[in-house]
């Protein structure tokens, strides 16, 4: 068993079984490329919020706006067939992205407040 | 500056910029979306590969996809105007995700084997 080779670079593997392994990565690969687009579409939005609230002087943290935003990802995550549980990791995993740029953001504006949203 | 509130909910802010922020969390909410069903087409391209490497009993490692995968993210990353850093944690999270639904996957083929990559 340790000495079984990985499908994709084996040439030993069933014909059949690695082109749908090759026809999948390019599924895989393709949608990877469009996630990261998106994202770096959405870093530009919530960049721009983050602008907006410094310039304002207003807090950054908006707990009704979260909570609203979890409630929609669970519900959008439970159409589409995925762990609503996921959709939470997932918001949260972008949210500290999203800290982490603002943090930048408030800096550039010569001060530094409690960041804990991203939008 | 404790007392400022946050700006989405806030009557006081200026209606402007409230205005603005709203227009742009229309817009991340829009993002979001699309990136739930995105995700949910990747994680079934996944569930394939999990099934397609139990069924023909091959390691589901491939270092060298790996090194492949995370090489034209971070080329992706960089024209997309993302931190190249962002796109391998991006990568690692799905990982994560892709790596509990395989090993679930290797489960219900009655044999556990170490997995650690994701296609």
């Amino acid at each position: 068993m340790n000495e079984t080779p990985a499908t994709g670079d084996d040439p030993t593997a069933d014909p059949a079984i690695r082109q749908e392994i090759l026809s999948l990565r390019a599924s895989i690969d393709n949608i990877d490329a469009a996630l990261m687009h998106l994202l770096s579409e959405r870093f530009k939005f919530t960049h721009r919020v983050g602008e907006l609230k410094a310039q304002a002087g207003v807090l950054p943290a908006d707990p009704a706006r979260d909570r609203e935003q979890i409630q929609r990802l669970t519900s959008i995550a439970d159409q589409a067939g995925l762990d609503p549980q996921f959709a939470e990791k997932f918001r949260d995993f972008i949210v500290s992205e999203v800290i982490r740029h603002h943090k930048r953001i408030a800096e550039e504006y010569g001060e530094v407040r409690p960041l804990d949203t991203y939008s």
